[in-house]
């Protein structure tokens, strides 16, 4: 062992330092999507803030480079090394000691290394909602939720990680660490940390643990599907319901004829419950307080939209098995598409009002590209992210398709997404995957800034150098 | 006129520059309460965002310092020239040309230079609500509740400034620009510069225009007014409240008793709906969608805490004119204290939970310190903010009080909220008034981090020099 790793096993004990060639961290040295492979010097693992704050102060020292991670689901190559045999691999997992809830306060304060799903359990049995809900849930931590924004079904009524982040504890490159816990609803002193870190993908610091908000448990979920003549539809449907409903409108995922369409080819048991799949689909979760006793207001307001023409069908799921059945269709995209071999992913996100237009100008321009690829199109509506796929031509080889067109796919969705005005990555960051795009997408001024920022906070460029920001 | 003022002159046009001894710009030299007088250069107004970023490039060229300016309504001389008279005031009152609503988005994109009411207005003609509630708000501008991350009454539920903000049109120091304003859901493309700049007060960046949420407008507001025996049973019936009532809680205001006695000695006749003053005091409103009917879960609900002991008294506004009349109790509490004479103010948060203990210990350190002081103690329950104004001991000159225990007193106060894991900034910012307390009193790593982002920024320190971070 080196010196410097010598110094680093004394200052993280005998658990604290791995080395690559340890059986349990062998997993951690790609991303899950196996697109990114690492080869580190060494994984560290601290077991406690001050550990982390040593480790950082380690690493300027030695001038070696580290890379935080936390529960690698990122999809983006955000949390693995580069191959050069000279980043230190940060885990994060074993900062999983505190979870602390203040009801009075309705937060909770958790290290980051506790597990998404630890924490809305926690929250869950002291009878209150974390409400971040992902489909990594089970693996991904709070500090990998937090340093990559995270989003998934929940947030068009709870926002975001940030937007659920009062407070965090960090780390900062030069071994500097600041801790604000206390929860605070209103706090303007000064620039926002918080903000800075949350979103930076681990490139300007290194979140030990955080204050999120918790909410009152919905007392009943009602849950339906709609089915629609088009995507337009769908968007002033979700006006209408935004307005009528207001805050019990806590989901509305959409799905377009393909999305169906791969999940019938694959997996169509989980489509028994759909008399017909063609069309547009929306799914929304109707989240009723105890006070408003079985929501009659909110399923009258439905069956009006159907009698005024606005919908083709309406299934309200009349019990919670009947609502699993509906969220297991939208869950069943993913696998279905796993199944039915690679395609062209998209990460987007528009103005609501922009989507119909995007989607007609993108599916015309992917023809011209590719004729006969087809969009796989869903996501979540109520916040303008679509999951755009593209799909190989009917009858075509979906690796032969990806390997030849995933580039030029890529840049005829992102060039139309820009052009409306929308985000080239929604949920997953930029991580590795998107380095090169947000180079070429982001306005000069604001890509400017980020580099300003990023060289005042980490001078010598020791945080997961390379992700977000590719060299000048 | 100078070299550089006739250059500035050209690039603005004839309504773009005035002189100092213009009488219409007078009253933008110092701040509304009179505590800051300054003496710029001189005026300028441009009249977008171009010429906005033209000034700060002149700015740059000539090394001549800018200080931006909104409706000029904050507390803590944020706004307010140096005597020098070398600095630039730029007021931003001339951006309001652009206000669009994207109804399918629920956004609206607004220049900077409208006022808030002016907002209200347009949003609520089209249908819609904007909930950000100040009382300067005929006066006080977008681009300044954005800069200063402005709260007010409704933050409970619908956040702060920041929370309502999806996007912005900014120039920077180095008179580059952005523009993100399609009111983007989610955006994980890199740091988050929005937020960096929302609460910066203008010492990183002028903001021109912004894209911000709609929310639907309530179709019924309950009003009522809560008796209480104390702030501990204050905070726990807001717990319930929210458990229970969920995101229709909208607002939920506390007064102590001797705020309501300053109401009761200097405008009495705002009282007269009370039938007992004493203890402590919750104003909350209940806002109900059109699908709630007329929220008998609600009001049963309230009804079950009476029952249940944990009121002294409820009073729920039969209409409207009831329900202003609540409301006019709490609005009276800032121009009563007018009345009363100076005091030594406080605007800070600290965990919800946090508030009883706290207010305990403030007061006995108060007592101790100058004993028959009064803390006026009265704010946004809910966001763990207190207006915690300390009064005069009874027959103690109020002017002769604060000129001898104002730095004191704010010690004692600032050091218990530290203590407590609170703020001592909530909502109005750091300014100049506080800058020497955010140098004691912020963590020495995030100040030190502020410094980095500022140098980063702004390496010269053209943008509000001396505000928000005093020189090293």
């Amino acid at each position: 062992m080196s010196a410097p790793l010598l110094e680093l096993s004394d200052l993280l004990g005998p658990k604290g330092l791995q080395a690559t060639d340890d059986p349990q961290v062998a997993p951690w040295l790609q991303d899950w999507r196996g697109r990114y492979r690492g080869r580190p010097l060494a994984v560290a693992s601290p077991e406690d803030h001050d550990q982390v704050q040593a480790t950082l102060a380690w690493s300027r020292r030695h001038g070696i480079p580290v890379v935080p991670q936390g529960g690698n689901t990122g999809l983006v190559g955000g949390a693995t090394p580069d191959t050069s045999g000279g980043q230190l691999l940060l885990s994060l997992r074993r900062l999983c000691r505190h979870l602390t809830i203040d009801a009075d306060n309705q937060t909770v304060c958790v290290d980051a290394g506790c597990t998404l799903q630890q924490l809305q359990e926690a929250a869950n049995a002291a009878g209150w909602l974390f409400p971040l809900s992902l489909g990594s849930e089970s693996q991904c931590t709070v500090g990998g939720v937090l340093a990559t924004n995270a989003g998934g079904v929940q947030v068009l009524h709870y926002g975001t990680a940030r937007d659920l982040c009062l407070g965090l504890a960090a780390v900062l490159a030069d071994g500097s660490s600041f801790s604000q816990l206390g929860g605070l609803r209103k706090d303007n002193t000064g620039y926002d940390l918080r903000h800075l870190l949350i979103g930076s993908e681990g490139t300007l610091g290194v979140i030990t643990r955080a204050t999120l908000k918790l909410f009152p448990r919905p007392a009943r979920v009602i849950t339906a599907w709609l089915q629609l003549e088009s995507l337009e539809a769908a968007v002033h449907l979700f006006r209408l319901a935004r307005q009528a409903l207001s805050d019990v409108l806590t989901a509305c995922e959409v799905m377009g004829p393909e999305a169906l369409n791969v999940v019938l080819e694959q997996m169509p048991e989980r489509l028994s419950a759909l008399p017909d799949t063609r069309g547009w689909h929306l799914l929304i979760d109707i989240s009723l307080p105890s006070w408003a006793g079985e929501g009659d207001g909110a399923i009258e307001w439905l069956h009006a939209q159907l009698e005024a023409g606005r919908l083709r069908r309406a299934l309200v799921a009349q019990d919670l098995r009947q609502a699993q059945a509906l969220w297991a269709i939208r869950a069943a995209i993913p696998p279905a598409q796993s199944r039915d071999g690679l395609n062209v992913k998209h990460d987007i996100a528009l103005p609501v009002s922009a989507l119909p237009r995007f989607h007609t100008a993108c599916a015309h321009a992917l023809e011209s590209l590719v004729p006969g690829a087809r969009p796989v199109v869903f996501g979540h509506l109520g916040d303008g992210n679509l999951h755009y796929n593209v799909r190989a031509p009917r009858g075509e080889s979906p690796a032969d398709f990806r390997a030849r067109h995933e580039g030029t796919v890529n840049r005829c969705v992102h060039d139309l997404v820009t052009a409306h005005g929308g985000s080239i990555s929604a949920e997953h960051g930029i991580g590795s995957l998107k380095a090169d795009a947000l180079a070429h997408y982001k306005a000069p001024a604001a890509l400017a800034a980020m580099r300003s920022i990023k060289r005042a906070l980490d001078p010598l460029g020791l945080l997961n150098p390379g992700k977000v920001l590719v060299p000048d």
